[in-house]
This record gives C-alpha cells, structure tokens and sequence, in this order.
C-alpha cells in the first residue's frame, strides 16, 4: 500500500471539487455539523475520502466505511485516517469483513447516514433498532439504494427521513448519465487496450446511466445496440439512432456488453453460450447480479487471470469470455469511479442534503424525496459559477406572460 | 389553390401514420365515436387532416378549425371537405376571420375538444359559458397551450377535465425533441439554401423543443450556443458539449437564431442591434411573440420579402436581418410541420385520449394530467409492433428483485 | 414561371456568396476576362446564376446551358437574361431539346468551357473539333466529369489542359461531402415529410458524397448502413460507426436509401424485390444510373406521382417504392441544390480556375490536374477573412524544425 | 518488475491481432523470414512486443531497442527475452542509455529496419556507414519519422529504399485517427479522473492525428478548439463543427490542451501565463517539444508529482497547470499506447513491408513511398474477413462505365 499515493490522491480531488469547495467557504465559519455524528456508507475512493473531510471541516464528526466488497481504494482509506475521520473499510470479497466494518460504523450511533446502495440505513433499521431513535434522517446515492428504500418504506418499516439524493435533477441527469458514461469507458478501456471505435457494443437498459453509456460508446464510434424492458424507452433508444433487440438476439453480435438495469439476471447462461469468441462482459449497475457471474462460474471449463481486473472463462464450447472486475461496478473496480467534477455535484447535493436534515429533521415526513428543488437549482447556479457562466434571467414582463393564459 | 394536391397529400400520411392505422383497424368495427361530437383546433395540414378522417371512420361527427393564423395548408382544407368533415380554416392574418372560424366550429356544441394552444377551449370556456354542459373534456397537444390551461385551472375557472397530450411520454420525448428538431432546420433550410454547417446557431431555450433544435443542429454541423433562465438546463446543455450564455452576449456571435421557449421577450431590441449583418432569425415556439417582430417593425428602415417566407428588415446601422415565417413557428410557416411518424404517435395519443374522456368522464375529476401511463406504454408498443421491434419481458424473478429491499 | 422570384433568388444569392464578392471586388477594375468568352454547362439555379453574372461584370462574354436534363430552374433562367447572359436552359426530360442548347452555346465559339459533368466540353471535342481552335481549357466542376475526361484523356483525345476542380481541396472536401451531405436531406425531407430520425439509412458509396449523406443521416438520428466496393473504405466506414454489407443484405433492412457512387446498377431489380413496403429511393450521384430506373419501369405494376417529386411504384408483389426526383440528383431535382456558402467556395475555384487558364493556357499541358496548391490555399484564406477568423502562421523556428532530419 | 504481468500482456495481445495472426497462419509454413535480420526501434510495450514475436516465428533473426525515452514497458521487455528476441530497451530518461540501446541493435548488422520516428535509421545513416550495405530497406511507421526521412532525402542522405507505412492508407487513415483519438483521452481519462464532458478542449492541429482527438473529445461531449496554420484544415475544423482561432485566444479559454502537430512551440511561455489556473496539459505528437517543457521549466515557481504521470508547474502568477507525462507522447507515457486492433492494421503493414523489401529490394529506388496499394487493399480485405464482414464487388458493366466518357 501506497499511503503517499493516497494523499496525492485526496490532495489531488480538491482542485476539482470547486462546488463542495464553494459550500466549504460559505460554511465554514459557522461549523454547521458542530456535534453531529454523520456515518458513511460509500466507495472509498478520493473523492469520497473528501468528502468525509469536508463533513469533518465543518464540525461533523465522521464514522466511514465502503458500500461495496471491491471498490475501497486500501491507500486512501489509510490516508484518510490522518484527517481524524473513523474509517473502518478494506477492499475485500469476505463478506464478514465487509459487515462488520459495517457495524462498527453504526456503533458510532449516527444522527445522519449518507448511504450508497442502502446497505448501512437499512443494517441499522433491521439490526439495531435501538439505535433508530438518535437517527434523524438518511441521505442515499444511488438508483438501486433508492429503490431498496422504496420497498423497505412499501413494507411499512422506513422510520426515518430519506432524501432521495439520486432523484434529484444535478444527481441523475449528471451522475448517472455523464458520469457513468465516461468512467464506464475508462474503466473498459484501459482495463483492456482494445478498440471501442468499430465495435458492436451491447448495453443493457436504457435508463439514465445506460443511455450514457450509449452516448459515450457512439461518441467513442461504436455501432451501438439496446435491450430493455420498456417500451417507451425502447422506442427513445430506436429515436437516437441505435438498434433496439432482445438479449437473446444481440449476445450473438456483440463485442462488448455493459449491463446498467438495477436487476438481475440481464446476461445468463444460455446468452453466453451464443457468444462470439473474445467478447468482453462488464457491469455498471450497482450489484453484480446483472452478469450473472453464477452462471459463468457454472459453465466454465477453465478460469484464468489475463490482464488485472480481466478474467478469462472458457466455455464448453471452447469460446472464451472475458469478464471484468467480477462482474462489479467496472468503474469503480476497474477505474478511479466517476470523475471529480460529477462527484463534486452529487457531493454538494449530499453536503446540502445532510444539512437539511439536520435543520428541518424534527419537522419532516417519513417519506422518500428528492431534495428540495431549490437546493438542487442553487448548487446548478454554484457550478455555473465555478466556471464562469452567467445565464439570462427572467424579466417581470415574461413571468407575467407565464402566468397568464390570455 | 391545388385541390389535387391537398388530396394526394392526406393519402401520403395514410401510408406512414401506422400506429393511428393500427388503432383504427382494432376500432372500426365497433365504432366508438357513433354520435360524438369531436371539435379540433389544430394547425390544418395533411397530418392534422388524417386524423380528423379518422375520428370520423370511428363514428364520431368532426368540426375542424385552424390554431395558428399562417399554419393552415388551404389545399389540404379543402380536399379534407370531401370526407364530410365540417371544416372551417383559412390561411389569413386577419384576426377576426380567426376567431369567427373558431366560433363556427363552437356552434357546433362539442363533447370533445382536441386543442392545440387552448385557444378553442378557453374560447368556449370563456365566451359560451352556456356550452360547457355538453363538453366531456379538453385534450390539450402543445407545452403552450397545457401552460395556459394550468394558468386557467389556477384561476378556478377550468370546468371539464383536461388530458395533457404534451405531457405524456410518448409525446414530449418524441414530438417535442425528434419533431421538432428535424423540422425547425427543414423549414429553415428549404427556405434560404444556406448552410447550417460550421454555422453559430443559437438556441432560446433548452427544454425538449430546444434541445431536439440543439442536437439537429449539431448532428448538421454547427456550433451551437444555449440561452437559458433555469441553471439546471443550462449545466445540462454545457455538459452535452454547448456553450451558454446570455443573449445579450449570444446576439453578437450567432449566424442563426431559433427560440423555443414558450415565454415573450427572448431577442428584442437592442440584441438585433447587435447582430452580424445578414442573420437567420427563426421561432419554434408556439407564439410569435419570442423574436419580438414588435420591436423590429419599430426599429426597421426597410422591410421586403427577399425569398417566399423570408423577410428582410433594414436596421438603423445599415445591418440586415431576415425573419422567417413572420417569427411563428418556421416549421410550420415554412415547411410541413412535424414528420409524419412523430404525429402518428402524438394523434395516437389524441385517439386514445379523446376515447379515454369518452368512456370516463363521468368518473374523472376537474384536473389537467397526463394521458394514463398504461396507454402511453400500449402507444409505445404498438410502435415498436409496426416497425417490428421486439424487447425483452420481465421474469417473475427480476419482477420480484425489483420490488425487494434485502 | 414565376420572373420575380427568379430575379430574388439570384440577388438572395450575392448575400451569402462572400468569396466569391471578395474575388469580384478584387478584380472589379481590372476586368481580367474583358473579350474573353466563356461557355457554362451547369444546373441552372440561381447559385450558377449568379457565378455566370459575376464573370459578366468582370468583362467576359457568357453563354449558359444546363447539365442535367430536370435541374434548371426556369424563372432563375429567365431573370439570368437581364443580366445579358445568354441563356439556352429549359427544364425538360426531352434529350434533343437538352442537346440543342448545348449546340447553341458551342456556336458562341467559347475560349473556356466551365463544365458539370462533361456533356458540353466532350460534345465540342467530338462533334466540333473545329472550335477546338478557339478552346483555351476546361474548368470541370465534378467527380463523374473528371472521371469521364481522364477516360477521354486515356483514350488520346482530350486536347485542351484541364482543370480538375472537383479534385481541389476546397471543393471535394467541402462540396461533396458538406454540401451534398445537407442538401441530398433537404430534398428527401422536404418531398416526403417523414422522419429521418429512428430509421435504417442505407447509403450506397463511402466516397466524399456518401460519406457527407452518412454523416448527415447519424446527425439526424439515423441508424446508417454502408455498402461499398472498396475495402479500404468499408473499414473506414465501420470504425465510423456504420454497419457494413451486401447490398442484398441492406435491401432487406432499409427504410430509405441514398446512392453515390458514380457507377451504375447500384440498386437493381431483385434488390427492389427484396424491399419492404413504402421505402424511399433518392439518387445524389450525377446520373440517374445509380437507382436502376429501368428496372423499376419494367417490373412495376403501377405507377403513379403521389407527392411532387415522389412517385410510387407498385411491385408485383404488392409492395411499394417511392422514388424521388425521377432517380436524378434529389438535392437538385427535389430541393435547390448545394447551400449558398458551399458553392461560393467551388465558384471562387472556378472563377480562379478560369483566369488561370486564360493567363498560362499557352504553358500549359495538355493534362488533368487540381487547381494549383496556392490558389487552393488562397481560397481557404480568404474564407477565412470573410467570417472573422484568424489563425496561427508557423514562425521561422518551426519552419526550419519541419524541413530538418535531425 | 512483474514479469508475469510482463507475460500476460504479450499474450492477451494476441487474442485481438487477427490480421497480423492471419498473415502469419498464411505463411507459418515457408518461414519467408528465414535467414534474414530485422532491426526495430519501436515503443516496447505488449503490441510492439507481440509483432517481434511473430517476425521471429516467420523466421527471422530480431533485435529491438525502444523509440523514445519513457515508453518501454520494462516487464514487457523483459518477458519478450524469452522468446528469444534480442531486447535492448530501458524506461529511462538517460539519454545516453537510449543511444547505447540503439546501436547494440545496429551492431546487429540489420537487413531491415522496422523504425518508429526514425532514430534508429537515421543513426545508422550518419554513424555507421559501412552498414548500409547489409541494410536492404526501411520501414518507417511515423508522421514524424517520415518527415525526417524526407529532409534526409533532400540532402541526398537516403541510401536504401524506404516505405512509408505512414502513408499508407491502413494506416494513417485508422492508427493516427482513431488509434490516437481513444489513447490519448485514455491517457488522459486515467492520469486525472476529471471529467471531459462539459470541458472547452484545445488541440493543436487538425491532421488526421487532431482530427481523431478532436472527433473523440466531442464524442465525450467536450467543447472543441483547434488550432491550425493551413487555412485549409482550419476550414474543415469549422464545418466539422469546431472553433478555430489562435492559440495566443485559445489558451484564456481552454481546460484541456492537447497538441498533435509534428512541429515544435505550439504552446509556449506567454501563452501558459495566460492559461486558466488548473488547465491539463497533454502532447500526443512523437517529441516532447509541442508543448514547450522548457519554457514551463524557465518560469515555473515550483513543481511537484501530484499523481501518477502529473507534475504541476505552479507559476510566477499563482496558478498551476498540470503537464502530463512530461510533455511526451500521453497514449504512450500515461496509457498503453494505441488500441490492439489498430497495432494489428499498422503492423500487418509493417509485416508486409518487411516482406515487400526482402523479396523486392534489388529493384527498388531510393525513394519514400507508401506500401504498394495491391498490399493495402490486401489488409483491409483481410481485416474485414477476420470481423465477418462481406461487401460488394463490381460487375463487368460497373467496370466498363467507370473506364467510359459516354
């Protein structure tokens, strides 16, 4: 482990972090967070890692640990230890390791929960319910942590506060499209030094992160096929010019395939079986139950290590797969996640989100919602002017007009 | 006027309006329309025209006026006479003929309005109180118009229950991006022959209508600058590769300008002042009232038609500028309005809509919502069906995962 | 015939030609082609209109013919009168009018042939060789003339130097791939009214024309397919994005197809055949050989023009095909050819072209070759200057760096 | 080093080289190499590696030295000794070393030499001269390699033949632009883990090595610069959709610089004075003189490694820019150079220009050309045969119309 590389790491986040940065300075003579405890469920990479320190900053005290078996980067998780946060995570595929940083994390007791898949505030709601009481509210990140909650809130058993972070305009128009688009790629890319230009790319589901997957897989010159289950989005899929087909028809054309649906079972075994030799299988939903790795693992004839994060399965029928970061988020296993500048939205969202709660928590419904519309539109006026973007404004005349239906 | 033309013209949409060809084959025997009185208010060209011959296959009694005073094709008027529809539009300036055409088709005491921009229903609303009592309900087709609607119904004075046709998915997705964007640069192009690449085209506006502009406008090779008032827009239009900025700013760059907000006041004085010599300037919105045509008559030393639908104004400073299509809406002024395939899919939604009103309005309450997300999807599908697209099912398995929280 | 519109369309033209007018302003007092006559063979609109008015007011004498039997414009013909242009130009499908009044430009007895394909310039080389006299050189305009004439010089009777202006820079690389790629769309839009959007694009040939149509069909949401010969430009093709195959694959799967290929029997009987119902055939190559009309004529069971410029051809099967324009070059036949600025630079080549034969016709070859470099670079640079951008010049260090091995 | 690594990397290579794996199935069994010596200075990492590996199972006897200072994969070279290779190569800034390693190889005697920016033949030429007549012909795969050769050739310094792999379609057309286009933004992506969307990009350049990084920075939704001393080129870069201005403008405005011009001072002192604080700097030309290292090694205040191949250079006015990969080639120094499929065309050419000399160099001149174009349009043919595409083929009639002037 390289602890110097981790600090460059989170050294190297600040510089383009510049709307955290901006709430940073406006808050930091007051330290909000002054006594509240804020426990974190999340990729331990450097952007994260700065998150945390932010918290810190700002008065938070903060308990750390990942939200997923391989995603921890093990040098910035030991660097972040010198900024006085609690950080209880290791990259690891031993599930008992990975619950019990969990549990240590909510030992801590939380007033808040920044969350990333669901995994720590619903721990804690199903396991420690004593623990409930001094919590005021959960912040999640992600589409799948969103839709766990739903279901835990449809089943009668959410008791707190939930700000749907990931339903929020500058999260899912810009994390799951932008962000995913370029960090799936990069993960791809440089995982295997192969063409993407050319190639029949296959993704799976088009929803925001798939279709910025698709985007940026044509804007790399891919010949660009989609799968999905529903229609409308099938029918915006033909609409941007790319080929719309069943799993079943497009595993036999395919040279790469991304899976981005929140579901399972999206590639199984008999797709993989009509496979052309040589095709690389990656997922960028939050579980690797998207590629079902079962069913390689069921199949397979030989298994081998080729390139780090590249695993070759020989099928029966002497064609091979190779299947990347075990079928895990392929940019945060395969590559350094999403890019600053995304995480820096999502972050000023959480950053504001954790803050709204613990202002209004006494007052709020139990209920899942976005955050309030606008704070979601004052970190877009932030990030515009971080870049020095001044836009129009509406005169009194046009809200008027607005108003009006003569 | 060309009647042959106006003839051959609504046998063509017939050939490529298939979804609205699917749905009528699944109704014409049972006639479901028998005895309904259907007004529309629509912009009359061979599309609009197909549809009112549709509702009269069905059963249903049709009276049909324009919706916009320059927008109706009078060859297509006429010939759309011979399918026994009541049809009372004429292509004209003049205000009064407008709003007389409007009360014919009013006389007419309809169940059912199809709407495009409200001007039919607050008519009725406003001016024969006394015939809301046989009105069923509005379908209402355009942004502008569910604008003015909601302006009314917040007013209290909204009486029938209203389908917001524009915002269901399979229209605004569609209709608004796809339609429009292709559209906008047809009517442009055609009518000047100049070039849209290597062009600066600006933008007013990065809603769906704006952005389907932006992206034709880039996929035909130009460079394209945002104006925007909302900042979310605004970061999504910088991260889709744009430049945004003001108009005042903008107005001194541009070759082309394109509106398509739905407010007034978008380029007005002074910016025309500081244009190049020899710019485009076009709307897509519903009303002329974005390219402020007020002001340049004020500030014009001279004005002439140089081509059909292209007028230049002399400015003070010597400079010219050519306004197309009177600044309404240049995909209709100047072109054929929307590709046949998009409306399909939208009067597939009036289809259903004004069936939905018909057999449940009785039940429905005084509200304006979107068309039920059920029959959205049937429209979906059945588009997929006529271009023989077939997607993927959910298992009982993935159906479940999706409603876990473990 | 509208004469007024005629007269607007070319002074519509002197707006948007700033090359052109930046070479005539350069030019005016001088008068370099004074006594100097001049023969055009060229689609008569009013962009070669309006080439022919310049070379008028810089002194030479101008006789003008069309180049394709249905691509003249008739008001634009006779508003070209008044400028004391003579023209011999109709719009006709009958060949001995079209021939006729090429004879009558060669009876003018010209010193510089400007050619579209090489009709005029090969009819004075076989039918008068006695005005080969007289002849000073050819200035050729396209890629099926340049063709023809290196066939004609191979065969040891090409007797006048030639210049190949298609083969400049600024002309195929602009032209053919720019201008072709926007207007072959506006006239398949504006006949049609279908979307383009959401479709299978099949695009015969991957030279400069086809990849311009290609680029165009993605930009406008396409789903594009491409069928070549050369395998070099079939790899070029799929790293592009595109699919690749037999035109009897591609047959099968298209919804509109566009050729431009220079030869012939791109698309022939069994392919249509194969065809589903109601896809739309264009041709943008410069004979109508490409779209094997013959072949449609001797198996339709019916045919009959359903929009202007569209006719549909009932198959034996019962399907439908609709061709555009008669199989000719749709951009001319169904819309008004290449945009303004595109032409401005191939006629500033021309124009350049013209006076360097007139100057060196004494010196030079008798050979086939692009307009010297430097002129090239001339035209590009005053491009430049007329829409306000400057660039870098290297300095003396970089010179000598590019010339040194070491 | 990781020698297995260094093993694993060579053999994953071969999984995607179908072209270069076709052409030695083809002549696997007659060895043509047998007996002969080729001498290569190339950047070691897994594809070059993998080309040796080949020549030398085709039957020759290879030596191998890098190409530039910091692009040798030490436990590439490594494990390419146990094929038997003759390996002279070390990652080392040491001048000295790098010239050390290349004339171990000339004591080599080579009859061919395989040569990536021509310092090995160069070397050989001016240091050894009673080598050249065991030397029978060149192979040269760079821009900048086939740059210097020619100066050499125009100071009567040239003295065996030379093919140009550069010049050769398969390879300019596909390894400078879309091999550079994806590795460069690799190399970038990896180093920075910023985002590229939304970002204003500046490249130096518009050759076909420009055109690639521009085409994909907009892919990656980047607002796109260029810079360009031909007027030509610049005129392209506009209609492509791009701005263009100097790079004395560009440089207020960029986030990312990248530079790809072959020449020397595209960005220097004056211009990173009035860079943004923060910029990226990046070079994807073959020398480290583009963007102009000393003069950021003149002014700078202080600089530091920040990450993995990231040195910022803090300057005398506060702000920071960011060099990559000291200014050499980014795809090399900060990526793993071009993608395998792209190597495979560029080395099938090598391959068969290897070929091409040994069995034709008695005949040859000592001239610059590219590869034969029969051997060209062999490898596209090739290669589309390896991806299962088939195209059409010219009928005797399409054959007989191309040769006509009829």
């Amino acid at each position: 482990m390289n602890l110097e590389l981790g600090r460059k790491k989170i050294k190297w986040v600040e510089k383009y972090m510049k709307v955290v940065n901006y709430l940073r300075d406006m808050y930091i003579n007051e330290k909000p967070f002054n006594g509240v405890k804020v426990a974190m469920s999340i990729h331990l990479e450097a952007k994260t890692a700065y998150l945390a320190t932010i918290l810190k900053q700002l008065g938070a005290d903060v308990a750390i640990t990942g939200s997923n078996p391989l995603t921890t980067q093990p040098e910035v998780a030991e660097a972040l230890k010198e900024y006085g946060i609690h950080v209880y995570a290791e990259k690891t595929l031993d599930e008992d390791i990975y619950w019990k940083n969990m549990d240590k994390v909510l030992e801590f007791n939380p007033n808040i929960i920044i969350d990333d898949g669901a995994d720590l505030g619903i721990r804690l709601i199903e396991k420690f319910p004593e623990k409930i009481e001094n919590l005021w509210g959960i912040c999640e990140e992600t589409t799948t942590g969103v839709k766990r909650y739903k279901a835990l809130y449809n089943d009668g058993k959410l008791s707190v506060p939930l700000i749907a972070i990931n339903d929020s305009y500058m999260k899912y128009l810009f994390d799951n499209r932008y962000g995913t688009g370029q960090s799936t790629w990069d993960g791809i890319i440089r995982s295997t030094n192969i063409t993407v230009t050319g190639k029949n790319v296959v993704v799976g589901g088009y929803g925001w992160c798939g279709r910025g997957i698709a985007m940026r897989a044509k804007g790399l010159g891919a010949n660009v096929i989609i799968t999905e289950i529903d229609p409308i989005k099938a029918n915006e899929a033909i609409m941007d010019g790319f080929r719309v087909m069943k799993m079943n028809e497009a595993c036999k054309i395919g040279d790469i395939f991304v899976t981005a649906t929140g579901d399972i079972d999206i590639i199984t075994e008999k797709q993989f079986l009509n496979m052309k030799d040589g095709v690389i299988l990656a997922n960028s939903g939050h579980f690797d139950v998207e590629v079902k790795v079962a069913d390689l693992e069921k199949i397979k004839v030989e298994k081998k290590e080729v390139r780090p994060g590249v695993e070759e399965y020989v099928l029966p029928n002497g064609k091979s797969v190779f299947l990347l970061g075990k079928g895990r988020l392929v940019n945060l296993t395969n590559a350094d996640g999403h890019p600053i500048e995304i995480m820096d939205l999502s972050f000023a969202l959480q950053l504001e989100g954790a803050k709204y709660i613990m202002e209004n928590y006494k007052n709020m419904d139990i209920s899942i919602k976005p955050i309030p519309y606008d704070i979601d539109k004052k970190v877009a006026s932030i990030k515009l002017k971080t870049i020095g973007i001044e836009i129009d404004t509406l005169s009194e005349d046009q809200k008027n007009y607005l108003n009006s239906w003569k």
